[in-house]
């Protein structure tokens, strides 16, 4: 068979092909990470490349995602594209790359960097120390001698406690069969796989020959209910050997999570979305043990977070209590299993940690962005935000720790709203209104199909800030040029039809607006009400962390001019992007960390607002941009068209 | 069918039976244990009962087992003989039924009964409290309301810590799928197998709707490399449910431990032998549960001692790093093992433990027996005995504890001697000498057929006190009417041809006692060489318990007399029989016994004979009747016979 040499720009990497390898594999061997929430089905349009030299054989049956201009350009998608015949130059758009999650200070803990200033106020944390969930140690034993005469089992113990001053270890039972002989074959040279979640109590669950302690990966997934994003770390070293995203595949029997526990309660139905969730792990665990160039015996284990749902899920446990009244889960913490009980793929002993959640409501991904952002380690006042379907608020410091839950509704991923959509190609994620001029920026600078949470608040708070909005959401000037009244409501046109990929145009309704001000508004109230239960105002808070998937594109300042974030000091207001992957990768890496994690869950103090009337009235006073109460917003108390004015608005989008 | 009474004398006890059931079976449904070594295979004879009225049939395979005069007084195996047609009356003999194992002072700690007064000088072992190593603790859980929405896990682990405090309840990941259901479905009503082998961190392995705190039983097992007795003993209130004891099916594939590892090294050998050991142990387990009238189902786990290749092969674990220099297991420690993982047959999540080894040549059975004559718990100075093929012996109290292991040989289980057997039917196992007059006892009161240990222990101090054998075990007068020499060796005629069960005379050699006595020799110099080390004597040891499969029949007189024992004052000397199985059953039913042993095993120091050149010097010095040193045994000194002239010899056997 002839090889190909494939070259992937900007990033100058070439590899050799065989006749018939699809881009998307030939990339992850490349060590390129091609956007591919789908799973390289074709079915996400998200994996788009551009070939500039070659040519590739493409499926028409993914015309869909392309349009006639891309076919010109020689776009196609690198999931459903094999390489043919000659050399191929793929050029990988940056929109197509798999990033990073937004870490604060983390990536800096874990990299053993110098940590770099923190946020004001915010006292260090304090950092967990590196000692991996696994730990591989090779040991070369002494030999027996008469005079020394331990037993096999004992030597590794005493060379172990050697390491590790002062534990007690253990042995799972199955590593004591043939172990006499394994140590004897290879010379007394032996790796345990050394399991840390018991501290004080290290657990052998495997015994290779020779030293593999440079083999030793661990995966931190996120499990969304909407997506799926996976990290393969070197154990030894800490860094990130692959990353890699993919939708849910329980998404197929429900959207969110309440349609997703109903499944679940139905005849064979848990099993089923056992299974898919499993399935769609294992893809992304293939796809970065391809990438890194590892074996699945390579991975000892796996650390997830999840919201409560989810992680019942994973597990097999009925999630059926947590739907009803008074919502209450099988397990908030859980105890370590093997990670092939719920069929995952890795050591056929690898375990399988789930971080613990707080109650029906606030779940193990919570945890896990208190555990990323650090603030139970500090003494100041911190909250984090972790903004979804459910609005999830924690509020407090290393002393004390409330959390809380208010359902927000879809308008922030993109439901319940006439034009809404998640954050993907084409959706229109910040927009300038100057007058009657609207300048807007897309996802993927692709022509707009409809609007994405963060773009819904962008033009919230500019439908505001030019006054075309009142206090309350209404439009002011049912004769503006952009104002459109149709039978059942008014509307303001963000994108003409004419600009569209739709042909239809892109609005914003006053129902659009009501519901926004409501999410935004359940959110507000929920910190309010939690800080007011404590005490406190929203000044009284050294830092704000917002964690959610659209944190990476929310502009701060026109949040808090809607009232969703409080109107405090901007630099006290961190984005901490995924902190549930996050939080999962710091487990991953330091067992000390699982163990904060679990401390974490315990101090949390569940605060169910369903029986607090306070934050219906708060609720009430929220519905107002940005707020009834303007004295608590005294930077946007001031006409928000002259703030604009002087200078905090940017000029229009190119 | 018809249903036929069955009458059990002089037990006076009478079951309902069908036609063509076995009378073992209806004995052991009646409650009655017969012995049945070979775990009725009819190849044990120890199962003879006499059919008094009705009739059986009786499969004529077995005759041999019987001769012309049992027959005619109605004399059957009960494994091999059905009834049919009309009510029965069987008598079964004293010495066909199982006896409890004798334990000193453990059955009156475990039957919480006053503490009768101990060994003199011993101070009273600290009696581990009741706490068996599985609790089934039934729970009313409190429904969970909006105030109280603790999760179903934590609703459990809260109702344990209520009646443990200070505990952290693990649980076992299986329990949790369904939890939620069967909580529900059961009304809050739940019974949790609670497992405390690790006592801080109790571990629920099962959860069972209702109330089924009272089925909880548990299995003491012996692990002998010739016999098995397993114990069924009802977890909720210490008492025993059942005792059974079959030979060690493994015996087929070698006699002895040696041969056994030999076979266990042999391709394919160690799963064979695993099997073999866990289908007697099944065997016993089956007979047991049917006994109580129990199911598998209730059996919460197992505890078993045995020595360290028995126990490496119980687990699956290779043997064949113990046979050679320098004697290293693969482990002297075990941790806690699912029972089905070996195949043992009780609830699918029963745990087996193993009671913790030594070295490679003082096992697990030695720590239990420890463990059950409590000598680790005294100030006083103390001494354990094991006699078998190899005599292990422990020196030491509460503040150390030393042991070691000589090989003895097989004289004291019959073997290596001309007319040895075991103390089978027909067994000489006591002899008395009156001049020229010889009378003895044999087992079951049969023709004797050969000769046991204990008989050896009796006919060669009674030879030595009439002064037949001089001190170095040879033949004084070669002329004395009973000695007769042959071409190859003297021997002593204990029974003519004429009174035997083999047509053949039983008779001891003079090469029988020098064997004898190499095997007391090297006993008794092990323990002088151990008390050496530590400075001590013979007078200074408080305690000296003796455990083995004769410690029932031996005559401390007799033992003292020919040197197998030291001459002490014989209140000091006790009995304690099967202590590998009345430490098992202690482990089971205390977890604090259990961790006792953990620390007991930890606690030996193992000291190797085979390095010592002063056990050499011992040895010789050992090999006469009863000592050289005259002056380690006074009481002996003086003219044994003038000794058994003042009386302490009995009139001879009738």
């Amino acid at each position: 068979m002839s090889r190909i040499k494939v070259s992937f720009q900007p990033m100058d990497e070439t590899v050799q092909a065989d006749e018939g390898e699809r881009v998307l594999d030939i990339a992850s061997r490349a060590g390129i990470d091609i956007s591919n929430l789908c799973g390289g089905e074709g079915v996400c349009g998200r994996c788009r490349v551009q070939v500039r030299r070659g040519a590739v054989n493409f499926s028409t049956k993914h015309l869909a995602f392309l349009d006639k201009k891309d076919l010109e350009e020689g776009y196609v998608l690198a999931c459903q594209s094999r390489v043919r015949g000659e050399d191929v130059e793929v050029r990988v758009p940056s929109e197509s790359v798999i990033e990073e999650e937004q870490v604060l200070t983390f990536d800096r803990i874990l990299a053993f960097e110098t940590p770099t200033p923190l946020p004001r106020r915010a006292a260090p944390p304090k950092i967990p120390y590196f000692q991996p969930l696994c730990r591989k140690m090779y040991l070369e034993l002494p030999q027996p001698t008469l005079s020394d005469s331990l037993s096999d089992l004992d030597r590794i113990y005493r060379a172990i406690q050697k390491r590790m001053p002062g534990v007690h270890p253990d042995i799972h039972y199955t590593c004591l069969r043939g172990l006499g002989e394994l140590i004897r074959e290879n010379d007394w040279k032996i790796t345990a796989s050394v399991h840390l979640r018991d501290r004080d109590r290290p657990r052998i669950r495997a015994v290779e020959g020779g030293n593999t302690s440079s083999r030793n990966f661990g995966v931190a997934v996120d499990v969304g209910t909407t997506t799926i994003v996976a990290k393969l770390v070197d154990l030894k070293t800490g860094k990130i050997a692959a990353v890699k995203a993919s939708h849910n595949s329980q998404a197929r029997y429900g959207e969110d999570v309440i349609s997703r526990m109903m499944f679940a309660c139905k005849r064979g139905g848990l099993d089923t979305l056992v299974d898919a969730v499993g399935t769609t792990i294992n893809s992304l665990v293939d796809a970065m043990v391809a990438r890194a160039k590892i074996s699945h015996q390579d991975i000892t284990c796996f650390v997830a977070a999840g919201n409560t749902t989810m992680t019942h899920l994973l597990l097999g446990l009925s999630p059926c209590s947590i739907r009803v009244e008074p919502y209450v889960p099988t397990a908030d913490h859980f105890p370590q299993l093997p990670a092939a009980e719920v069929g995952l793929r890795g050591h056929p002993r690898a375990v399988l940690h789930c971080l613990p959640c707080v109650s029906s409501y606030v779940g193990g991904d919570i945890t896990a962005g208190v555990l990323a952002c650090g603030m139970n380690d500090s003494p100041h006042m911190s909250a984090l935000i972790d903004v979804g379907t459910n609005g999830e608020i924690v509020v407090g410091n290393s002393e004390w720790l409330v959390c809380c839950s208010a359902s927000a509704g879809p308008a922030f991923e993109g439901g319940g709203t006439k034009c809404g959509m998640r954050a993907a190609r084409g959706a229109v994620e910040k927009v300038r209104i100057q007058g009657d001029r609207v300048t807007f920026q897309t996802v993927e600078g692709e022509k707009p199909v409809g609007i994405c949470g963060s773009g819904l608040i962008d033009l919230i708070a500019e439908l505001f800030a030019e006054e075309i909005i009142d206090r309350s959401g209404k439009f002011l000037d049912l004769d503006h040029p952009r104002v459109q009244v149709t039978d059942e409501t008014a509307e303001f046109v963000v994108a003409d039809a004419s600009l569209t990929g739709t042909g239809k145009p892109v609005v914003v309704t006053e129902d659009d607006i009501a519901n926004l001000i409501k999410s935004k508004g359940a959110i507000l109230a929920a910190m309010k009400v939690v800080l007011d239960s404590t005490g406190m105002t929203f000044q009284d808070l050294d830092n704000l962390f917002v964690a959610g998937g659209f944190g990476a594109h929310l502009d701060i300042e026109k949040a808090v001019m809607i009232g969703l974030l409080p109107d405090i000091p901007r630099d006290r207001i961190h984005f901490i992007g995924n902190g549930s992957l996050a939080g999962a990768r710091l487990a991953l890496l330091s067992s000390h960390a699982f163990h904060k994690a679990e401390a974490i869950a315990r101090q949390m103090t569940y605060f169910e607002l369903s029986v607090r009337p306070e934050f219906m009235n708060e609720f009430v006073a929220a519905l107002f941009l940005p707020h009834t109460q303007l004295d608590l917003f005294p930077s946007v108390r001031e006409s928000p068209a002259r703030r604009k004015a002087r200078g905090q608005g940017d000029g229009p989008y190119e």
